[in-house]
């Protein structure tokens, strides 16, 4: 039995995952944000790599550029020019999208994925990602609990100073 | 300009992201495996939880139960004691639910979420989740390549152990 229950009502007002599903949960939303992370910047390439139909692609690109997570780049008087790049805020799904890629990996397709995700640096494989206590344990759904933040202020300056660390 | 360039035609083919998005890239199923998460097993505990159409629930629990991510436990001879829980490979899309959560705190929310996810051990705050390399080094999308499988194979013994262990 996990220890992750919550009041029903708080689900989904309390959880951040209904905000980020709002701004990137739909099925081409994600592809097209793997094909930026990808380094694909323009329409056509978008609609040549992902087969995607012009308009849904275009509301799909309008919608990533409303919450941010996408900026359009133009160039005055060659429409074709129009580059579609990450935001900081775009960049920082990476994360997300490697975690989700992972287990696909591991689950769906029951083998790597070729081509492999690899440090620049060295050539070698990412680690897997992982849910990590503040000092490096890995944890599992079986660990974790829910915190009112004002509980996380009582306990004292040390936990206080962690968990504004942890979210800044 | 970020490394991760990779032949357009091979987006959809070798990505292991579509096949997660198969699975469970529909904003409903997200919200569903929150809510088994969170402890939900029953079909009106997720229909409170949600507010969801009965037969959109019903739908993507046959489609999450199709693809194991959910496991259903009849009681012969009750039908409303049928549950809906994590199977393991429910239970390994923690890292991903929890690396979106963040996000969106960060970026969508600006604050963090309330209640918090702590480690059950000492209530404190769990770690930012990154990638990161093998010798535990923070990438950015900057730092990552992608690179053939058989290449990793021929860089020597210790790369392909990483690799293996990587993925296994």
């Amino acid at each position: 039995m996990l220890d992750l229950r919550q009041p029903a009502d708080q689900i989904l007002t309390a959880c951040s995952l209904s905000a980020a599903l709002e701004a990137i949960g739909e099925r081409w939303s994600f592809l097209i944000l793997r094909a930026s992370f990808g380094g694909i910047e323009h329409f056509e390439g978008y609609q040549g790599a992902l087969g995607i139909a012009r308009n849904i692609l275009a509301s799909r690109l309008a919608h990533l550029v409303d919450h941010d997570i996408l900026a359009r780049h133009a160039f005055p008087g060659d429409r074709r020019k129009v580059a579609y790049r990450l935001t900081p805020k775009g960049l920082a799904l990476l994360p997300a999208m490697v975690a989700l890629r992972q287990w696909a990996e591991q689950w769906e397709k029951c083998v790597p994925a070729n081509p492999a995700l690899v440090d620049s640096r060295d050539r070698m494989p990412i680690k897997r990602m992982v849910v990590s206590a503040h000092d490096g344990r890995t944890l599992t759904a079986e660990d974790l609990s829910w915190c009112d933040l004002s509980e996380l202020g009582r306990t004292g300056d040390a936990c206080q100073g962690q968990a504004i660390a942890a979210y800044s």
